[in-house]
């Protein structure tokens, strides 16, 4: 009823693939968890020093690559994405492959429930569970993943992998009648980018609900809610792997919630191993504060909120 | 041995998904026949007339979308791609949701035994037949394809789809030797387009045998061997589905075989059917002669050797 419909909701994201979904006004407790089953968001084999000598390609989550050089403790963008790499035209050397796709696909799921209505992909759509008693709003994920292989075009030995991917939220709208025709969709009139107001309006809007701020802290992986009266802790939960995403539903708004209000880093230390720690230091050091750099089941990684490739030099 | 790296081949891919090879100098005797498995090259809703009243979109090969208006009689590029339409900056209507994605995948084959050795795509590589007795030539297939569904994003049901793809051949060069580092694979010295002259000169070759010219029938299904002396016909094989794409492979290099030489387009009755067909003579009408308007199991699709969105005005 009514008060469903008004209530709030923190939705999260993490590497593993996994999403769920928090009620911010009951102490944070889990409303909800879906595993699509899609696997993780991030894995590369670029990132194991034995590869490339001296040299380490870190992918970042929205598919640029980048390269740290431990001699030089710098960190550059690399001039290439999934998408140039999979370009036939472009080709590396004469003795290396590329293989690959980029994939988009939406799950549709009830807002409150976090029952799955549906997945539809590049092979196809399933629904299930059509009749439903009444209506709920509807929550859209579209999970966006880009893959590039380099493999020997003998042997078909793989050399480097690597694939990221994220997820985009949504909120539907009512739908709007009229006339279905693929000419006043595709047609100028019919198609553009999204509006910057409205991009604008969200990113001012805080992931504030009545009574508190919520916040997430990327290296510890958890969700907080501090009090806007007096800034204290109201209720945290602790994910068991790394935070990619984070937003709050409230009133039929996504609101992205920002993953770098905190900026203290601690590492982990039951989870990433010792060798892999010193890594993660080293590489660390050649960021900027703002970009985090995390490592995930033995893979390094990147995370910001704004276009990394903006803030780094192209060589 | 010496002899059997003389041998050619004339290798087909046909619309169904599969790949063939015929021995030019054997009568055309089909040498060895791959099913992939990946499904066919082309398919779509865009072209049934009852989804979009009057318009029909019809989808080419290399992923164009093109607009038949039946009154006006008219063909027009669509500008918009799968790539395009997959931005997630842009959307159509706020009631659809696009999914889909673009991938590419590598076979690995032996040239003459048509012995699949790997396939390597996002998902990973697979391997067979490793502790091979003798080395043979290896033949690289790529097949990119492109799929994009509309949506409604409350129920999941879908509105259209269209999914196009081909397959590129490659013959694999002796590799060469020297250290594997990515750096020098990225950087610019190491990464280049194409190189025009090996593709003009490409362009240039005739895909000849010594005795005989080999040209392909798009509108009959077949493919057929000429003596170069007297023009009379040598061998000819007819295929089940139409022929999407065909090399020659002599002395080591691939030689693309032309689809459009003959410029007969009869029609196969038979495989169809009556309202089908009328549809075609009508969109045929509307395209150029050296352009292909075909029909696959009840799929539209258009055809052609050179880029089609050059030769057509975009509204
Ligand atoms: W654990
Ligand atoms: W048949």
């Amino acid at each position: 009823g009514d008060g469903k419909l008004k209530r709030s909701l923190v939705i999260i994201s993490t590497l593993d693939g996994r999403i769920s979904a928090l009620d911010p006004e009951n102490h944070g407790r889990k409303q909800w968890d879906l595993d699509v089953g899609s696997g993780t968001l991030v894995s590369s084999s670029l990132s194991k020093p034995e590869v490339f000598g001296n040299k380490m390609i870190i992918p970042s989550l929205d598919g640029a690559l980048f390269q740290w050089d431990r001699d030089r403790e710098s960190m550059e963008a690399v001039p290439f994405t999934v998408e140039s790499l999979l370009e036939s035209s472009y080709r590396l050397r004469e003795d290396t492959v590329l293989v690959g796709g980029k994939s988009l696909t939406t799950y549709g799921l009830g807002a409150y429930s976090g029952k799955l209505r549906y997945i539809c992909s590049a092979v196809g759509c399933s629904r299930w569970d059509e009749n439903e008693p009444e209506p709920e709003d509807v929550l859209l994920l579209q999970r966006t993943q880009k893959t590039v292989r380099a493999v020997g075009p003998r042997s078909g030995n793989e050399k480097w992998n690597f694939s990221v991917g994220h997820f985009e939220l949504k909120f539907v709208p009512e739908v709007q009648p009229g006339v279905n025709f693929l000419e006043g969709d595709l047609k100028g009139g019919g198609v553009k980018r999204d509006d910057p107001k409205v991009i604008r309006e969200e990113e001012e809007a805080t992931a504030e609900t009545k009574d508190t701020v919520i916040k997430v802290s990327v290296a510890d992986w958890k969700v907080m809610a501090f009090t806007k009266r007096g800034g204290h802790l109201e209720w945290e939960h602790q994910f068991c792997t790394p935070i990619a995403s984070a937003w709050l539903v409230r009133d039929g708004k996504v609101i992205p919630i920002s993953l770098f209000d905190d900026t203290s880093y601690t590492t982990r230390s039951d989870e990433i191993l010792e060798d892999e720690e010193d890594i993660v230091e080293a590489a660390r050091g050649a960021t900027e504060s703002s970009v985090y750099l995390g490592m995930f089941r033995g893979q390094l990684y990147l995370q910001s909120s704004v276009r990394i490739s903006e803030k780094f030099p192209t060589k």
